[in-house]
């Protein structure tokens, strides 16, 4: 089967909000990747903005008249869903090269779920993020620093990102102390919507051979259990999703948990990257909070979404973004050092679905 | 290379407007190829509504806990692009099943162009159309009356089927009589924005061998120039999208317009079926005009966008659908005699982008 390799990838700097247009914000990290390279033929465009034909309308702003092109939104996974359909489309044959764009405005209608009425007035992310933090903390005696260690770690890789949302570190007793939002979670343990685009080009095998550094998708798993929040959570301290998805995408490439060098988690809420651990498999169940302290694979060097910001249609791609610049050793300031595997954890609403992926180079 | 069958399709009956949701259109052709299929591993939903984690919710509504779920728009041929995804997701092996579903409510945002400003405010597709009309006519010498052909043959094609929204013929008289909108083009030239879902199941080659009348994959091709009109025409008399499109398909599937048995081509106006005939190599550039009243190969045999209406998430996907049901001996009162190979062509935004599809069976 044709293997598929990620030649080029671009973040732009994400921002609180802007006065561009979710069509000006997907071209920015566009522009030196299209300059770079003939022959687009692929355009997908992840975002849940409401405008239409958008992924067309950023294909002609940015001069390319590709093959295939079309918009694709699966909430705040809707980027790995783009990349994974891109893969797809080399593997079949369909085209040799695809620009895969996440872009996002701050106020986008995918922030708040109101189609879930089984969440009845509590419709905001953070309402099951504090279940699943309860459930953990109640569960397996997870504490409240723990989170906020992750805040800490996120914040402090962040600082080294000139692209994060926030670029100061932020200590632990800042984090414990902020304002509580929904009981155990505070300020500091959650994410913020903002504005921000994303873009990796996927080549053929054929075409990656022409490239220096091409980083191999080496697996691709994803899970969908349910749209709703109650159908989401049987166990509100594991997510079956992320488990399933990583368990198929370990099988497809080949690998173990700990072959994983560097990675890039779903941290929309700190307990999300402790429940992630375990999910994932680099800590046992129950330890992912002992695991935060400790730190022994590089978690999101970028800052993750903690650190970053969550533009959601973005998200997905900028941290397959950043798996591609660690492992063809380009991540500059926040290189992770001699990492040749890598891994990507991408959830969307209250974790009810997930795509997982592995990177790789040959070294 | 891993092929890819169409196992089951369904359409369901299109209205001018409904109480339904999105999601319970969506839901509708799908109950009985659920209850037919174990494991569905991906459900795309095609659609232009702006409801978010649509695809997601119609699978939980569905029952179906899939790997792979998203939405995928892109105007018009949105249908056909989540179909061209589902079969790469199989043949790279992501997936060995998928449901591709397309469904709109008849006040879809994208019904209007709003987004292209080359339009100024000619913004409703009738006055590109009108352009496409009158350039043909002047090129070509093509008439008004061999336009109206196009409607008269679909709408008695539509009357066969009871899912089509038109279920009455029309004369020449009556479409030549009716209403000028933007001149050349009548009320009857024109179809009709509309309620309506469409599903079809893909299965990889090793499922489809348990299947009976599994109808194949055999070709895509896709090709996008613009977003805008003022790109997308550089020549008004004919669609450089499709015939391109067409190009690539024929030389995949191996097959030459000769082979085609049976076609749905996207007439959202009588004009643009007319050029379609030309930009597939069924008819000599510009004798569309005498081919549509000759009417050699089975075109539109459901009653095509102007009988059926135009729920523009779902016509791709019912298109595909048909010529499924046609390939597979299916059609009923509508069946074409001895089709074995088969043609999709769906357009959006003035042709702006273009997916055409070559189906087969083996017989």
């Amino acid at each position: 089967m044709r293997r598929v390799a990620i030649a080029a990838s671009q973040t732009a700097r994400f921002t609180k909000t802007s006065e561009k247009s979710i069509f000006e914000l997907a071209c920015e990290p566009c522009i030196d990747i299209v300059k770079s390279v003939r022959d687009i033929d692929a355009v997908l465009l992840s975002t849940c903005s409401t405008e239409q034909y958008s992924s067309t309308i950023v294909s002609e702003m940015l001069g390319i008249k590709p093959k295939i092109s079309h918009r694709i939104d699966n909430l705040c996974n809707s980027g790995t869903n783009a990349i994974a359909s891109a893969y797809s489309m080399i593997v079949a044959g369909l085209c040799d090269s695809a620009l895969v764009i996440g872009a996002e405005k701050s106020d986008s209608k995918g922030n708040r779920l109101v189609w879930d009425i089984t969440r009845g007035s509590f419709n905001f992310p953070v309402h099951w993020a504090a279940m699943f933090a309860k459930a953990h903390m109640g569960r397996f005696g997870t504490t409240e620093q723990q989170m906020a260690a992750v805040s800490v770690k996120n914040r402090k890789n962040a600082a080294k990102n000139p692209n994060a949302l926030f670029r100061k570190p932020v200590s632990l007793e800042e984090v414990m102390s902020s304002r509580r939002i929904a009981d155990p979670i505070k300020l500091l343990d959650c994410s913020l919507a903002c504005d921000g685009a994303s873009a990796v080009l996927l080549l053929s095998e054929e075409r990656a051979k022409k490239v220096e550094n091409p980083v191999w998708i080496n697996g691709i798993g994803q899970q969908t259990n349910s749209a709703s929040f109650a159908g989401a959570a049987e166990n509100l301290s594991a997510l079956e999703t992320a488990s399933r998805a990583a368990h198929d995408v370990y099988r497809m490439a080949g690998v173990r948990p700990s072959d994983i060098d560097v990675a890039e988690v779903h941290d929309a809420f700190t307990i999300l990257e402790i429940m992630a651990y375990e999910d994932l498999g680099f800590a046992k169940k129950g330890e992912g909070g002992k695991y935060a302290e400790k730190n022994e694979i590089a978690v999101n060097p970028r800052g993750g979404i903690l650190g970053c910001g969550h533009p959601i249609g973005a998200t997905g791609v900028s941290q397959v973004s950043e798996i591609a610049c660690q492992l063809a050793g380009t991540a500059g300031k926040r290189q992770v050092k001699d990492c040749r595997t890598g891994l990507v954890h991408n959830l969307a609403a209250a974790g009810s679905s997930a795509t997982v992926m592995v990177l790789g180079v040959q070294k």
